[in-house]
């Protein structure tokens, strides 16, 4: 059986940890990766092809599904849509509040060429959504949680660096012990932000700052850290390098409930990853594979993560899958 | 909008739990019970007909789909075939090597009838199939496990209440944490029967008893006791009823496995539930409205967890699963 032929759009942490998942699913491999930097000067961990963004087209036909490993801010709001118009793709969009508005112009795109758009594929959104969804089908009357980490947020990381004298930074999130506990025994608290997560900052300061200006800064950063309880470490580079160097991150769903009868319930999901890059490109692969077959069944538009049964993900026949996991 | 009508067929302890999940479910009614009994005597937690199994056809229009409540051992080779003949059917057929021939024979009834019938909907199968499914296909190279307990084995109940002597008896199976944390910390182990789960009987034995050898009996009852780890307590019927009247139970998956570039990762989910049999019924009666919905999409046949898309499962429609789930 020939492989489901996959292209990778952007080549940074995601890509690689595309690149690393497709070597794990014999049924797949990779093609190209395209790239919006000089293509000579993209350093790829096994060898691929890399062609410019631009040069996309030329693999109609030669590419089943595009794998968009950009990020949500700036290059998928552009990228899905018009990927879309040649190609199959799965992308990791994860800007919340502009889903209904990025399903829309993926939808129009790929239902106007024919093609097939999985958006949203990831742990969360993703495998999280999914224990959502299933957690409050099947236990209706309840309270779902979501906690996030212990794992390290680029974003709060990056708003770090962008402080006065700072060099380095890393930020991890971390569920607070005390109230997963409290749901867990079922009592279906109401949680603020700051009861929910605390906030662990790693930083490395320049020579001669004014380690506690930074300080007060960080904690009081409107949004990323002000709602949070926050503690700040300054640390040196090597320190940062040598303990910090990982990208690791995980969380937990978690939903109680109770039956009509009064029986109270617990549904919980966790993920720990020692990379957050590389667990997210394993879902990806699974969807590509699953758009491959959808796509071969007729399927055009936009879809999500709730749109899929779970069959199709897995390269095992309907037979197997039910004799050896069902 | 009109309600979707739901018979119930077989009323124990997951008929029951069918009703009571039908009140937390707005969408959903329960129009009749069905039994082999005498319908009179048929006493249901909340105001419902009652009607012998045999007049079911009589309901051919009157009900969208049949939850079968029945068990697997004898009920439902039977009963999911011969339902499937007329209604479209939910089922929770357990009996793991007998899966391909029992999808077999629902698949050729419904198929024959234009009917649509999900089989194996519970937690395991069910909730769990998906957990090994989802994990396998996005961390394809790793290692999966199933755990269950701390719960009420009523197979293992029975059988020790089959023994000369014993009153009642409650077995309760329980994961060995020990293996937990193995399986946790990634190691992968290969786990023999008795070092994943320990078995604990409370036995009420007739005056007089010889309780040696009921304790005897039991450790060495080959497949359902002689391969574990077997704790006897004897205690009185008074404190049976007291301390053993629930039918909880639970368990995890979890799957422990690498990237190719050697970061390692966990899933987990898992479920303590307060009664078996009511989340179960939960699970039934989500997967019910799915059915009632693929089936107006005009598919028949016979399917399970994997083929049916999780959208299906929720009552709020796509928009508003991706808004408040995604």
């Amino acid at each position: 059986m020939s492989k489901i032929r996959i292209g990778i759009v952007g080549y940074g942490n995601l890509g690689r940890g595309v690149q690393y998942a497709l070597r794990q699913n014999g049924d797949m491999e990779a093609v190209a990766v395209f790239t919006r930097r000089d293509p000579a000067e993209v350093k790829t961990v096994f060898p691929v092809k890399t062609e410019r963004y631009e040069e996309m087209e030329k693999y109609v036909g030669k590419i089943d599904v595009m794998i968009l490993c950009g990020g949500s801010a700036t290059d998928l709001p552009k990228q899905s849509a018009q990927v879309a118009s040649l190609f199959h793709i799965v992308d990791s969009f994860d800007t919340h509040p502009k889903i209904p508005e990025h399903f829309a112009a993926l939808d129009a795109a790929a239902k106007a060429a024919g093609t097939l758009g999985v958006m949203s594929v990831g742990w969360d959104p993703g495998l999280f959504s999914l224990a959502r969804l299933y957690f409050g089908a099947c236990l209706p009357v309840g309270k779902t949680y979501t906690f996030w980490g212990r794992g390290v947020s680029q974003g709060h990381s990056d708003a770090i660096r962008r402080i006065k004298d700072v060099r380095d930074a890393r930020q991890y999130t971390v569920p607070v012990e005390s109230a997963l506990e409290r749901v867990r025994r079922g009592e279906e608290p109401d949680l603020t932000t700051r009861e929910k997560h605390t906030r662990e900052c790693y930083v490395v300061a320049e020579e001669g700052a004014d380690k506690a200006r930074i300080e007060r800064e960080i904690k009081t950063m409107p949004d990323y850290f002000a709602d949070y309880d926050t503690t700040v470490h300054f640390i040196s580079e090597e320190e940062l390098l040598r303990e910090h160097a990982g990208i690791p991150h995980g969380g937990l769903v978690l939903r109680s409930g109770v039956s009509a009868a009064g029986s109270k319930f617990l549904e919980e999901f966790s993920l720990k990853l020692e990379s957050n890059p590389e667990f997210t490109s394993g879902v990806l692969v699974a969807y590509a594979r699953a758009v491959y077959r959808l796509a071969r069944e007729g399927r055009t538009g936009a879809v999500t993560v709730f749109d899929i049964a779970p069959k199709y993900l897995l390269a095992e026949d309907e037979g197997t899958q039910r004799k050896e996991l069902l």
